[in-house]
């Protein structure tokens, strides 16, 4: 079994570090822009085409891997991630400039999202296993034997984010989802931190070798330019793609895939301006409350989470404008914080200043970018009429800034939601004097483009459970049925396929009459599961 | 409310009847080819965005009805077919030429969908409730309270199929399975047999009234070329669209839908060959019965099923030969019979021809058209080495036509397998001396591409039941996760949504506390059920 290896620039392919002749690259500090060691590979079709030849042949051999075995990789993995936590935090904290207590954090939930998806692998909960028993009896025809269950799909691309360097990256949730059905992973490493996804590259390789896996598992491939990943979802192989990003790249990567001879689904987890609905009677029982978790939720990671709140819906009156000045107030004198990279930034500041031109734009906090990296939070606002009129306002700006829009009245308000396009979050402020009736008309509204409702809170903190949504309607989301956080991201792996009068024996072991692993299945409409499951669930 | 109606040519469109003045087109009498009054319109732009602001609009109530009201919709619907089946079995015999037999067997199996999916309605099997209680302790931060539900995601479009009148018609399984989770429905009738399809509209309009819905429920929209269904699935209201038919005409669909603005999912189920493959074990054991089973299964509806099975394999031996020439008999020996329509019948001699000029094919039963509609049954058989490389014979050949396809020994049929692309069914003939281990390996083949293994019987006749999967690869289907027939069909239409510290009395009766639906839910990571429920399973 290889050592932990420091990252020198090369792929995992297949088992094997392998260096690229290709044009090549380095990440950058990012409080800095100083090139950072080693000089990175650009992957090619050589290298796309040798690591989809071993996910291919990995997924002959993993798709009867037993749960039980996945379970053991994925702790494994998880073990590895916590013992390697201090050059991972190190690492990462160069390439994006995330501090130290943020990245702790991070690889704590990276941790808990391995076990998680472990213990999915070992209660093959994800199977969802179904039989219909035959009667010959039944006219006219006799009824043959069925029974399904859900299989993986084969080998995924796995698109790491930037902002997430960890929960999101080579380790993180969508590859824990994927290997937890047996998918192999290809991950397309994000050129912002490929240090850092080359140690979780080292890690997995090691817990490959120590639980016995085919090394086709994981693979993952560095590149600069938008080429690897168009390759790796152009291959005839992939099964799938996970993205988390901009909605620019993850539309990219939904048509190449659309436009295959063969399309793919690309689960893409993109914009969204995670609108928050303060009603009059929230607004007027505590305000001051709102300030100060809205501040801080939208400067949480310098504004840049998926969930960030970047618009904030409020009607009119003497309370909104004591909370739009004590917002703008908490905002201007937040400290500046550094962006994750340059691109990112200088993509903020263009955005911002967008803004900043627009007519009929009030900017109420100035936030500035000072230095290579850091920036200070924007916050604009705007009556509602002319927001529901500017596209540009209705798209996300990654970073941190958010855009108050002011309502005449609840109809206004009402009005201009229906504006909204899809989202990953939708929150409501809502008080003792808020109507029920109207309440549930902003909900409804909200949960229309949403997978998320929060209800007197804020959208950042994505809790990693089995009910947790985290997905949208487009652009939140390239596919509405999907999340991409929680137990339920591995069903974007697998496929149901049903066995028709398939001897026993033959039959995948979730399936066999015995029902060997103990599972809950569906028998003839009924949910039936071995006696301890039962028992636990008595005391009810 | 209103009175059964016979066919005018309108349009419904929330409620009315509409004759749009456009250009208009008539159905034909299937067997002679003389056109049916009466004459039916083209919906265009207009008509398109009157159905679907009427969907829109019910939609807006309809995410909110109970499943008991979704339920009684259905059985309502499904009483209205029983009750108007001598007219539509009259129509549909005119428009499609199916056999009174064939189409009485179909209508009973309309009905039964429709009832299976009331009680899905009903039990609210769908929702897939998932409660995870609040940790206020919990360090570092508290756990909020979150909970998880499918939701319908909104107007579904449905394409009806020219093969199955009835069962995939307008109020076939698309139909029911969308509106048992309260997705509005806008259907395009199938050009061929429109009178069939105003029939079922007119059942329906009934249905709305009596069990008092918004008459946007359903809409039934004409139209002769394919512009009617471009812009149905171009509409930004429109969420999803299902479609049975050729895959030349669900990839424009799904093509279209993939360059909206905002994409969406097309569920389309497309081209099959369902491949069989006899092992030599089978072959010897009962190769007569096999030829019997096989020939009913290839003439079945005139070839005419998404199941038919249009590939067969064996391995050369005494009894492949004597197998090849009694099934040619067999099929030569079969009467001819209608095909559905024109248009599939000159694609069926075009695509017929085709092979017959192929190099290295040869023709064992020369089927014929002969007359207006009528054709007989082709079987063709070619070598494996010429068959892999030959990607004309790859594809669906819509029609009472198969090819046999010869295999030198065990391993040439596992290369051959390999070449197939995806598939709705795949069939394995085994007997008492093929090994274990190989009829495993070429199950994995067939696994790895179709969406229902069937063994020792034969792929037509779908069980619409809840372990039913009607769907696989592509181009069997677009989207590998999803079945068009059985009770997982409606998990197309829903999309899963998150609560997160939402009052009580505003969550979804589903998820409130009291789970007064007293629905089965995954509460904690434990599935509780109502006491009725645990009492039921007790027994085993």
């Amino acid at each position: 079994m290889p050592d932990f290896k420091e990252p020198d620039g090369s792929h995992l392919i297949g088992g094997e570090w392998i260096c690229a002749e290709s044009s090549s690259f380095s990440a950058r500090n990012a409080l800095t822009g100083e090139e950072l060691s080693p000089v990175f590979s650009e992957a090619g079709g050589i290298e796309v085409e040798a690591a989809m030849s071993a996910a291919r042949s990995a997924f002959d051999l993993s798709r009867s891997i037993p749960g039980e075995r996945m379970a053991a990789l994925l702790e494994d993995i998880a073990d590895g991630c916590e013992r390697e936590q201090i050059s991972l935090t190190a690492r990462a904290g160069l390439e994006t400039g995330l501090l130290e207590a943020r990245l702790k954090g991070e690889i704590a939930r990276t941790i808990g999202q391995l076990k998680l998806f472990a213990r999915v692998a070992r209660e093959h909960s994800w199977v969802d296993a179904v039989i219909d028993h035959p009667d010959m009896a039944r006219k006219p025809a006799p009824k043959p034997d069925i029974r399904r269950i859900m299989r993986p799909i084969g080998p995924i691309i796995v698109f790491d984010a930037s902002n997430f360097p960890f929960a999101f990256g080579a380790c993180g949730g969508d590859t824990a989802s994927a290997l937890a059905v047996g998918c192999p992973v290809v991950v397309k490493a994000h050129p912002a931190h490929p240090g850092t996804d080359s140690l979780f590259a080292s890690i997995v390789l090691e817990s490959l070798y120590r639980t016995d896996m085919p090394l086709g598992m994981f693979s993952l491939l560095h590149g600069l330019d938008n080429e690897t990943g168009a390759l790796l979802v152009q291959h005839p192989d992939t099964a799938a793609a996970a993205f988390t990003g901009s909605l620019k790249a993850g539309r990219q990567l939904f048509d190449i895939a659309s436009a295959r001879p063969r399309p793919i689904p690309v689960y893409a987890e993109m914009g969204s301006l995670n609108p928050v609905a303060i009603l009059p009677g929230a607004l007027e029982e505590r305000w001051e409350a709102i300030v100060a978790g809205l501040s801080a939720s939208i400067t949480m990671g310098c504004g840049q989470f998926c969930t960030k709140p970047g618009l904030i819906f409020v009607i009119k009156g003497s309370f909104s404008t004591k909370f739009a000045l004590s917002l703008a107030d908490k905002l201007a004198s937040a400290p500046s914080a550094p962006m994750l990279n340059e691109r990112i930034r200088l993509e903020f500041e263009k955005g911002r200043r967008n803004i900043e031109t627009l007519p009929n734009i009030r900017v109420l906090a100035s936030g500035s970018c000072s230095g290579y990296a850091d920036c200070s939070p924007s916050l604009f606002t705007i009556d509602s009429e002319d927001w529901r009129a500017k596209p540009a306002l209705q798209e996300e700006l990654f970073g941190p800034a958010a855009i108050l829009v002011e309502c005449s009245n609840r109809n206004d308000m009402l009005k201009t939601l229906r504006v909204l396009p899809g989202q990953l979050t939708g929150t409501l402020h809502i008080g003792k004097q808020d109507s029920e009736d109207y309440v549930r008309q902003v909900a409804q509204l909200l949960e229309a483009r949403a997978g998320r409702i929060v209800f007197n809170g804020y959208p950042t903190g994505v809790e990693v459970s089995v009910a947790m949504v985290h997905g949208g309607l487009y652009p939140a989301a390239t596919f509405p049925g999907a999340t991409s956080v929680g137990t339920e991201a591995a069903r974007r792996f697998v496929r149901p396929i049903a066995y028709q009068n398939m001897p026993d024996t033959l039959l995948p072991p979730a399936l066999q009459e015995a029902n060997p692993l103990g599972i809950r299945r569906l028998e003839d409409g009924r949910w039936l599961e071995p006696p301890q499951l039962i028992l636990a669930e008595r005391p009810r």
